[in-house]
């Protein structure tokens, strides 16, 4: 991933759980826990169409992905995105966290629920540790 | 912590480390690991005033606690709050966290660093898991 140094890169590419943050409709930071998946040259999240995060980045696409070393919680990196939403309709973005995560993220979700990808770039790296 | 449920409390009694996410200068939403404390009635975090979430909350009063059960990453605690301010001159608040996490948060500081006291009150709280 493009200005993710190399001290930092593998978090992006282990089965992790991150922390991304939207801003809400009354402008307070709202968090959520999030799969992530370098898919080709895209950092990706994979959203519920019905969730409060994904109307937030409908209404105001800056939100920022944060890890931490699950091992050492004082090495963490902070991605503060700008986000592009595309849609995904069959799910199939989804399927390709199966082979990292074990499983997609729409194993869960009932029927008749839609997914959209969003797709984050970085603006600003932050590196600790 | 008010309004906080039962199935979710331990999570603020134990020593982890939370995602604090502020909101900076131009919108977008800043996050960093935190140490957090419940002292007596509030919640707190200890804050170098040279950090830019320092800054943030002075600028902008509302900051969301994320909380993540380390043993089960679906378990998670989101603390949409108001931040009070308040000085800790001679880091006795970063004293408390000894107790907790074995060390003040203040441990790392370089010589002359103050510190300040963010009180979050959870305006709406979101558990899921």
């Amino acid at each position: 991933m493009r200005d993710v140094p190399d001290s930092h890169a593998e978090l992006l590419r282990e089965p992790l759980t991150a922390v991304l943050s939207t801003i809400g409709p009354d402008g307070q930071p709202q968090s959520t826990a999030v799969w992530y998946l370098v898919d080709g040259m895209d950092l990706t999240v994979s959203v519920r169409t019905d969730r409060q995060k994904y109307r937030n980045v409908l209404r105001d696409p800056r939100a920022t992905l944060f890890v931490i070393d699950p091992t050492n919680s004082v090495r963490t990196l902070e991605l503060r995105c700008v986000v592009e939403i595309r849609d995904d309709p069959t799910t199939a973005h989804a399927a390709k966290f199966t082979p990292t995560y074990g499983a997609p993220p729409s194993a869960w979700d009932p029927e008749g629920i839609e997914r959209a990808v969003l797709v984050l770039t970085p603006m600003h790296v932050v590196t600790l540790g």
